[in-house]
C-alpha cells in the first residue's frame, strides 16, 4: 500500500460575532492552545501532507498563528462570505497542485482528533469518492440529516428541506468531508447557488456524486469531538472537554491527581512516572514534568520544566524559562521566570527569582529578591553551588555570588561575593529603651478611629 | 394603561435552626450577599411600590440589613411565630396604608426574580384577585398541591389532607402570592386558625376567595427559583445555581471564562466587553472590571475597580477601596486596600500596597511595603508618577515619593522623596573571606537533628 | 449478650501494577490518608478486637503504616499470589489463637465504613456460620453474583460459570466476609486449588458451609462503599466519593461551606459551631477549627488547630505545629511552621513564621520573616504579647522580642529587645537629588530590547 498525499483546508474566515470579542474566533484558546491549532495538531502532516487555512479578510493574526504551528501550511482570504463551497474554493490554488485527498476541515472544532481524520480517508481508498463525517446528534434539530441509503450516502437533507421521516434521522452532518482528490477541484466548481440565500454549499457535492454514479459514504463520530465553537459558553464546555480527555490520559499514565477535576493541563503537557499533582494546579503551555516530582496545590506553572523528585509549591508560580534540577524544591508564595535552579537547591518562601541561575544544593532565603530589574534593562543574577542567602536580602543585578559563599539575612548585595566568604550589609541594631511604652501612651491618647 | 402601586410584604422571621447559626437565617449570604438582600432585589421597586419586611424578635441585624438595602422599607417584629397569615398581618400598618397590590415573598428564597413578581402581578389586573406561584416539583411529597380547575386555582391541599388523585398532582404551592389590594386585609383578617396547630394559614385565602365568589389564579415558574434555604447544603446548593446563572450572563455578555466553573462571581460583578478571567478565581461584591481587562488565575477582589487592559494576578489580592487605572498591572502575592494605582503603573511582585496613590507609570519593585501602620493609627503613602521603587523597600508612611524618583531597593524611607531624586537607606557591603567555609565547618561539627 | 471477640484480616498485598507507581497500592491517600488507613479506621477495634494486616513481600512500608495506625496489629507477609483463601491463611498464627468472628477485608476499599462490619457480624450471632457481603452492581458483568435461596446464600458464581439466569442477577460478591470463629480454620484450610488457576479462593468457603449443613447469609451494602481501587482514575472517583461524605457530614454539623465542591477536607478534620471556610481550601490531615473562626478563599491548612473566631487566610498556609489562639489572624501569603500564636495576635501580610512563639495581640508587619534556619539548624524566635514588628524586618533566630517591644520597619534584629523596648537596625536617608532622572536619560539612551 503505497502512501496517499493529501491536502487539508481548514476553513477559519468565520467572524465569530457571537463570540463578542475582537479575537478572531478561532485564536481563542483551549486547554492553553486556540482552537485552529488543535485542528491543525489532528489534521495529517507526514511529509506528504500540505495544509491550507482559509481566512477571514482582516485576520493577519490567523495567519500568523498558522504559520507558527505549521510553517509549511499556506493560507488563503475569503474577502466574501459566500458559503462553504465558496469558502474551500478561496484555496483553489492550492487544490489545483493536486493530492490524493482532499479533506476538508473546520478552525472552530478544537475536539477532532487525528485518529479520524485517518477512519475519514480509508474509505477513499476503498473506492468512495465522498466520505462525510457524521455524528449521532442528541438532538438533531437544526442539523443537516444523513439519508444513508445501504453503505452509501444518499443525501444530506437540511432541517427545511426534510420529509417527516427524514425529520427522524439522528444521524447528522459535522460538515467535515474527504474528497477523492483527482475530481475534487471539478466536483467543487459544479456548486451552484440556485438556492434561498444564493450561497455555495459543500453539501451539494454529495448530489453531484450521486449523478456521476460516484460513491458518497459516511464516517461515524462522537457528537462531542465534531462541536463548533460559536459562543463564550461554547468555548468554556470544550475546555471541560478536552480537560477531562487530558486527565485521564495523564492518570491513565500513572500520574497521581489528587482530584483531578481540579486540575488544569494544557495539550502539551509531559509527565514522567510517579508524578503526583495535588488539587488546585494551572499547568500551561510548555510544561513538562519529571519522575517523582510533586506539585503542590495552588501552584500556576507554564513553559517551565520541572526534574525528577523535585517539590513544587503550594502556591508557587513557574514562569516561562524556569529550569529546575532534580530534588530541587520551590516553595510557597515563590515566583521563578528565565530562572534555571539546579539539583537540590531550596527556593522555599516569599521569594522572586528572576533572570538568574542558582547552583546545586543552594538555600535561598524567605523573603529574597533578585532585583533584576532598573526600570529600563534587565541583568542577571548568578548564584554560586552550595550558597546561603539569608532571608530578606536583595541581590542587585547583575551580581555574583560565588560557590560557597554566605550573604547575611536582610542584606542588600550590590557587589560580587567571592566564593565561600560571607557578604553582610547592614548597621548595628540600635535600643531606646521604654521607647515602645511612652510611644503607646502618646498614641493611645492621639488615637485616630480605624479605617480598617 | 396606569401604574398600579404594590406593597410586597416579605417574610424573613424564620428562626433557621436547622442552620446550626447564630446568625439569622436570612444574613447567610449567596453569591456575595445575603439571602433577603436577593429577595428585597427582586421585588418591585419603582416609585409607587412599597416594601415591608417582617423580622424575628431579635433580629435587630436583619433589620439593620432591610435598611441597607431598601432604606425606604419597614420592619415589623413578629414577636410570636402563629403561621403565615399571622406573620403577614404582623405589617398590618403597612397594609391598611393600601396599596393596589399586595405581594407576599419569602426572605429565604434567593433565587426568585424580579420577572416572576412582575408575572404574578399580571393576574391581578384582569380580574384575578388572588394570584398563587407553583411550580411542578420533581418529587411533590411534603408539599401542598394545587387543586386546579379550568384556569382558575381550586384549592392549596395540604399532603396530609390530599386525595390519592390530589396526590398525584405535581403542580404544588411556592408559597409566594398576590392579592388584591382592596380586598387584602379583609380576606387576611378572616383567616381562621380552627386547625390542629391553631395557626394561621395563608392558603386559607385561597377558600375565602372562592367563597366569595373571587378569581384565584395560578402562575408558574421553575422548581429552582422557589426553593427555600433551611440548612447549610440548602444554602450551598442555591450558591450554586447562582454562580450558574452569573457565569452564563457573563459568558453571554461576552466575557471569557476559563473554566467557569471554577470562576465565583458575586451577584453585583460588572463587566467591560473582552474580558477574560482565568481560572480559580473569586470575585466578591463592589467589583467593576473594564474593557480587556485579564483577572489571571487565583485572583481574589472585592470591592475593587479593574481599569480597561490591566492585567491582575495570578494570586493578587484586591481588598475594598482598591481603584486600577488603564493598563495597570497587579501582578503575583500582591495585597492592595484603599489603594489608587494609576494608568500604566506596575506592582509587579509580593508587595503590600495599603492607603496609598500610585501615579501614572510608576513600577513597585518586588518585596515592597507601604508602612501604613504604626499599631494605633493608619497613615497614607502618595507615590509620583514615573517614580521606580527598589525592591524590598520599605516605605514607612505618612510619606511622599516625588514625580520620577527613585527608591534604591532595601531601603527604608521615612522621610519624603523630592521629584527625581534617588534616596537610599542602606550600609556599605562587607566582605569576610572564607567566613562561609568556617562556618559551615563549625556547624556540621555542632549539627542538630533536623526538624523540619 | 456478652461481647463477642473478633479478629479482622485485612488483605493488602496486592501489587497494584495498575496504578502504574512505585508506592504500595494501599499506601496511596484518599483524603489525605492511605486507602488502608481507612480500612483499619473502620475495621472493629474495641478492647477484644483484633487486626491482622497480610502485606506483599517487599512492603515494609505498609507495616510500618500499620504499627502507626494500629499499634496492636500484627501483620504477616505473604510471599507467593496463591488467591483469596492463602492469603487469609498467611495470618494462621493470628487465626489460631482464636477468636469469637474472623473478619476478611481488603486494604484497597477505603470507602468501606465502620457501621457495615457491624451489620456484618450480626448474623453471626444468629446462627449464620458465614456471612458475605454484598452489592446491587450497576453493570454486574464480571462480578461473582450471589445465589440466594430463601433467607441463605447458595453459592457464589464466578461470571464464567455463570447460566444464563444467574448472569441476569446484579446482586454481586464484595469479598468482605465473616466467618464463625469456631469453625473458621478448618474451614479455609479445607478450601483446595483443583481449578484452572491453580489458586486457593474464599469463595469456595460457602460451598463448604453448604455441605456441612451450615447457614451462610448475604448483608447488602452500597456499591460505592466496596469499589476497590486498582487505578488512579479509580482512587480519584474515591476521592471525590469521600470528599462529598466529609462535606455533607459538615454541612450537616452547621459549618458553613462556601461552594462546599470547592473544599477538601481530611477524613479527621474537627470543626467547632458557627465554622465558615470560602472557596477554594485544602485542608489535610490534623486539623482542627474552633467555634466562630473563618477559613478565607486559597487556604491550605495541615497539622494546626485554629482557635474560636480566628481568621486564617486568604492565601494563607498553616504547617504542622501551627497553634492558632482565639481571634488571632493570619492574613495573606503567610506562612506559619511549628508556631504558637496567642489569642488576638495579627500576622496579616507576606510573612514567614517558623519555630516561633507570638505572643498575645502582638502585630507582625507585613514582610517580616523569622530567618530560623542557619544552613545547618533551627533556631527559636520568641515574640512577647503587645509587641509590634514592623514591615520587612529581619528576625533572626535564636532570638528574643519583649513584651510590649517594637521593631523598626525593615531592621535585621540579631539581638534580644527588652519589652517596651524600641529596636532598630538602620541607616541614615540619603537623597541624590536630580540622579533618577539623569539615570533616566543615561538608560534610555543605553536601552536594550526587553525580554519580559
Amino acid at each position: 500500500m503505497t502512501t496517499r498525499t493529501s491536502l487539508t483546508i481548514v476553513l477559519a474566515a468565520g467572524e465569530g460575532t457571537r463570540m463578542r470579542s475582537s479575537l478572531p474566533k478561532v485564536l481563542h484558546p483551549v486547554a492553553g492552545r486556540p482552537l485552529l491549532a488543535h485542528v491543525l495538531a489532528a489534521a495529517p502532516h507526514g511529509a506528504d501532507d500540505k495544509l491550507a487555512v482559509v481566512i477571514g479578510p482582516d485576520h493577519q493574526a490567523v495567519a500568523d498563528e498558522t504559520k507558527r504551528i505549521r510553517p509549511d501550511a499556506e493560507t488563503f482570504v475569503q474577502s466574501e462570505r459566500l458559503g462553504t463551497a465558496h469558502a474551500v474554493l478561496a484555496a483553489k490554488q492550492a487544490i489545483v497542485r493536486g493530492a490524493d485527498d482532499l479533506l476538508i476541515a473546520f478552525g472552530d472544532t478544537p475536539l477532532i482528533s487525528a485518529e479520524t481524520f485517518v477512519r475519514l480517508r480509508e474509505p477513499l481508498r476503498n473506492g468512495s469518492a465522498l466520505v462525510v463525517l457524521g455524528f449521532r446528534a442528541a438532538d438533531p434539530t437544526g442539523y443537516g440529516r444523513l439519508v444513508v441509503e445501504g453503505d452509501q450516502l444518499a443525501a444530506i437533507r437540511e432541517q427545511a428541506d426534510a420529509s417527516a421521516d427524514e425529520l427522524k434521522i439522528t444521524l447528522c452532518n459535522a460538515g467535515v468531508m474527504a474528497i477523492d482528490g483527482r475530481i475534487a477541484l471539478d466536483v467543487l466548481e459544479r456548486i451552484g447557488n440556485a438556492n434561498k440565500k444564493g450561497e455555495y454549499y459543500l453539501t451539494d457535492a454529495v448530489g453531484i456524486m450521486r449523478e456521476r454514479g460516484l460513491r458518497a459514504s459516511v464516517i461515524e463520530t462522537d457528537e462531542d469531538e465534531v462541536r463548533g465553537i460559536n459562543t463564550k459558553a461554547q468555548l468554556a464546555e470544550a475546555e471541560a472537554v478536552m480537560q477531562t480527555r487530558l486527565r485521564q490520559a495523564a492518570m491513565t499514565a500513572g500520574v497521581t491527581l489528587i482530584s483531578p477535576e481540579t486540575i488544569h493541563l494544557a495539550a502539551d503537557t509531559r509527565f514522567g512516572k510517579d508524578v503526583t499533582i495535588e488539587q488546585f494546579v494551572v499547568i500551561g503551555p510548555g510544561v513538562s514534568i519529571a519522575d517523582g516530582a510533586v506539585i503542590h496545590s495552588f501552584s500556576h506553572i507554564v513553559g517551565a520544566s520541572v526534574g525528577s523528585n523535585a517539590s513544587v509549591g503550594p502556591y508557587a508560580r513557574l514562569r516561562p524559562g524556569t529550569s529546575l534540577g532534580d530534588g530541587a524544591k520551590i516553595g510557597n508564595f515563590v515566583e521563578t521566570k528565565a530562572a534555571r535552579i539546579d539539583a537540590g537547591a531550596k527556593v522555599n518562601h516569599l521569594t522572586y527569582i528572576g533572570d538568574a541561575h542558582i547552583g546545586e544544593g543552594a538555600n535561598i532565603g524567605a523573603g529574597t529578591i533578585t532585583c533584576n530589574y532598573d526600570g529600563f534593562n534587565k541583568h542577571r543574577t548568578e548564584i554560586g553551588a552550595g550558597a546561603f542567602i539569608g532571608s530578606n536580602s536583595s541581590l542587585v543585578a547583575p551580581i555574583k555570588i560565588g560557590v560557597g559563599a554566605y550573604v547575611g539575612s536582610g542584606s542588600v548585595i550590590t557587589k560580587n561575593v567571592p566564593d565561600d566568604s560571607l557578604a553582610v550589609e547592614r548597621n548595628d541594631q540600635t535600643v531606646r529603651v521604654g521607647w515602645a511604652k511612652r510611644f503607646r501612651e502618646t498614641s493611645a491618647r492621639a488615637r485616630k478611629p480605624k479605617t480598617s
